[in-house]
């Protein structure tokens, strides 16, 4: 019997105390690949539990000069193998090697940690804020141990050993237990072992970053509710979200979570009449991306009933049917995007193209397909007509007129994104009004004129929005250094002496570079001398 | 039959459509106050809730300088009021007319929504954040209607319609729900009253402000996670709180809960030896202020076992003696302080002085009560031994060495703040390094040589701290601006042409006071003419 893979605890790669293994597949051809991972027990847990505990106390008193170290040469490390890498997840998740995994995401994720470790240098995330009169003093500072736990669509940008939740929890100060996705645990393997070298050179606690691969449910529920666990960052379906959210709850424990969102698209008229070539390319390429397999994927479409939108509904329906399928991430995907097609189509909505298993192809194929429904009857039954179909799969809502549009988006749910495409000549704009109003308080990013895929690692981006589009509307789980936040303690000292405060809120500004509220004013200056 | 007081709904005090009706008591004898107010139905609620939503709708559209004057005017209007409400408040509470209620509880709740109107008209609490590179910007804005639920111990600075929950929901620009405590209502309804007419003389939309005094369990569950509902700001006990934070967590709906906390105060050795008597008298002050009914009273007291401190021990227990027992609010709080009393002496904790109803006086009183336990008994049952005793009631731990002290508070669940009196001689250096380290990750402030009764509304205050003295490490109850911010969504623009985003967004800065942070820049100027 093959040896299934190690974990890692303590810094050290070792066997589970599991016996049951699994094995990823490759999304191409649908043939299970041959290594081997461990399904691990509760006893591995234990001792990563312990290890993590040790790490914290360990990692927030460090000098964070470390932390931002660790990411450097983290970064560096997946610049130097990003051949390997990109080959790697190619081959366990049949995205495209180029542009997408070698040339896009990799180089998003290694440019990610390396904004962790400016900001970390900088110390600005904190927000550090110091009242001189009455001598209080309170920043953002580490939580704990995080448990990140990464979707199947992105095996690096959003990675729990890579991505956002991974760079976030770390930059706080905080030492991660990461769980893989059970899609690209190679991949995930890698990330780590590449990240362990760092985190050694670095002279990171022992345990700050440790890795599992798969749980059975029930203690992944225990994991995540651990009394040693501060927080989790979960990306994935709405489902297992939900689950370890009560689990989280139930036990007073922070839990971020990005889940479904079908990021409804608004056509205005004037837009489809000027631009309906281009709307139809930009669409379809959104849609099409990595199999459609984006968590801002334009899975709602709404247009305003007119000749002009019918025609612009059948070229795209044309072009997707024109296009091949694109291999979906893992048989379970396949599974549940068939059945979400087929519950929208029983309950009403049109198929105009697509809406089978592709057959004709190896692996785990779904076609290109677009729905289509009035918006008098989305209105009759908006929760299930709001059901996520995870692929290259869209609903076209055709609304009567402007009220009806508004109507139908004011019965969505939240979600991450919004979009309005309107036209440039000013046809659009009391429509534009209307249509935002609505989508505004739905959704954590507005968006005008572009698609809504593509989600730039930016300090001002929001990538989260309201529930059940996330867990928090106030938090965004990309953007640096707003989502560092999300695992940070808010910490205030009250007439704690100078010398006893944390460097960032002691008089010397640490390092003249981060800003800090001194009395209402936001400063890279010292504390001004006559001041307690 | 006397007629019950009117609810508020949609700007109208209009008849509960429930029959059924309380009274609050005058704590002083125990006796029930003349007027009725009504048990609202969820027909009340239905109401309520619609004009809330239709009031959000107005709200966040509107110009947030009238929300600014409708603070100032409130705030005067209280002000003008003083004698009044202090003497109401008194009434129903019998904490100190003066100088408590009207000359430090009232001035505190106006001068806070003073800076809630500050804050309003300069706008910096959206953390406005620009990145012209990619034309991305994002900020802090309304969220929608908020439940405040006030607790009984602040009849002004914490009530749901004067308090730092109210000022922070309706800074954020989003209507209120009060829901008024039992043991205040009067005080309530009178607040209320001047808040309407603010709110009025000011232009809020009609429902910005309404009132309800009472629920059946079952439907206050459901108002807080009803669908038109955003977020719940709830100060009180902990059970009531869990309750409230389960229908919320399965409802996907926001709390901000500021639950039970028992303070830790750790007395070094060299500060005993030098202050002893001045000690005595800080801490009793502490303890027996508003008959120890305080979210940040010292319930904790933490020294090593030495002959100075058995002797500081027995002063504190001789002038608790001496001082009368002051009124608690209500009876059920006498009820519930007499029953975490009486566990903890029958859990071994010994009772050096009170322990007992106070009989010999009219109202609701229990005897002031110190009891004391050694640091290794505390370690046997470390659950058991941090239940809060709502009142003057203070456990004192005897810790054999620091060791043992450390270990002690290692055992400790979250709390709001944490305490260390250090010698100013430098004799306790290395011990409060230790005691420091242990207390930061379990308190939200951390306080030096100071009591933690008092919290002053800053910027930089932390009223808040680690589950289950809250539900979310990283919000404050207490300070403007952050308060504000628990009560606000994420809103990023990506591309929005400049005419269409919110003025705090704009390349103008709107008011040229707002701070925004512009490619990580942290300034009150415009964005640069050159940029997007």
């Amino acid at each position: 019997m093959a040896i299934s893979n190690p974990i890692l605890i303590a810094d050290r790669w070792q066997a589970s105390t599991g016996d049951a293994t699994f094995q990823a597949y490759n999304p191409n051809t649908g043939e299970a690949l041959p290594d081997l991972f461990p399904i691990s027990t509760w006893q591995d847990c234990e001792r990563i539990l312990d290890a993590a505990a040790s790490a914290f106390e360990q990692l927030r008193l460090l000098d964070p000069l470390s932390i931002a170290k660790f990411f450097e040469l983290y970064a560096d490390s997946l610049e130097q193998h990003r051949e390997e890498l990109a080959a790697l997840a190619h081959l366990e998740t049949a995205l495209p090697l180029q542009p997408r995994l070698r040339d896009v995401e990799l180089p998003r994720t290694y440019q990610q940690l390396r904004q962790a470790a400016k900001a970390v240098r900088e110390g600005s995330w904190r927000l550090p804020t110091i009242d001189t009169q009455l001598n209080i003093r309170s920043e953002y500072a580490s939580l704990g141990p995080v448990v990140t736990i990464g979707p199947n669509n992105f095996p690096f940008a959003f990675n729990g050993a890579a991505g956002g939740d991974f760079a976030a929890a770390i930059a706080a100060g905080n030492p991660v237990i990461i769980k893989a996705h059970p899609s690209h645990p190679a991949t995930t393997q890698r990330l780590t072992q590449l990240a362990l070298a760092a985190s050694q050179t670095a002279e990171l606690p022992e345990g700050t970053i440790q890795l599992i691969y798969r749980l059975p449910k029930a203690d992944g529920l225990k994991l995540v509710s651990d009394h040693r666990v501060a927080a989790t960052g979960f990306t994935g379906g709405r489902e297992s979200g939900i689950a370890l959210k009560q689990a989280c709850d139930v036990a007073g424990k922070l839990i971020y979570l990005e889940m479904s969102s079908i990021n409804p698209v608004v056509m205005l008229p004037g837009e489809i009449r000027d631009r309906a070539t281009e709307l139809t390319a930009e669409f379809c390429t959104s849609c099409l991306m990595g199999a459609g397999q984006f968590c801002t994927n334009p899975g709602l479409v709404l247009v305003i009933d007119a000749p002009e939108s019918r025609a612009f509904i059948g070229a795209i329906a044309e072009h997707l049917k024109q296009a091949p399928a694109g291999p979906l991430l893992s048989a379970s995907g396949l599974k549940s995007l068939a059945s979400s097609v087929a519950s929208l189509i029983t309950n009403g909505a049109n198929c105009l193209t697509g809406g089978k298993i592709a057959t004709e192809y190896p692996g785990f194929r779904f076609e290109n397909t677009l729905l289509s429904i009035s918006g008098n009857q989305f209105l009759q039954a908006p929760r299930t007509y709001q059901t996520e179909m995870f692929g290259a799969a869209s609903l076209m809502v055709i609304a009567e007129n402007l009220d009806e549009l508004v109507t139908v988006l004011k019965s969505l749910e939240g979600n991450l994104t919004g979009t309005i495409y309107a036209s440039k000549t000013g046809s659009d704009d009391d429509a534009f009004s209307a249509v935002a109003g609505a989508l505004r308080t739905r959704v954590g990013r507005l968006i005008q004129n572009k698609m809504p895929t593509g989600v730039a690692v930016s300090p001002a981006m929001n990538h989260g929005g309201p529930y059940p589009s996330t867990g928090h509307p106030g938090f965004t789980a990309v953007g640096i250094p707003a989502a560092i936040r999300r695992f940070a303690a808010l910490h205030c000292y009250d007439q704690v002496d100078d010398k006893r405060l944390p460097t960032s809120l002691r008089n010397k500004n640490p390092n003249d570079l981060m800003w800090r509220s001194i009395d209402g004013i936001w400063t890279q200056q010292d504390v001004k001398a006559t001041s307690t």
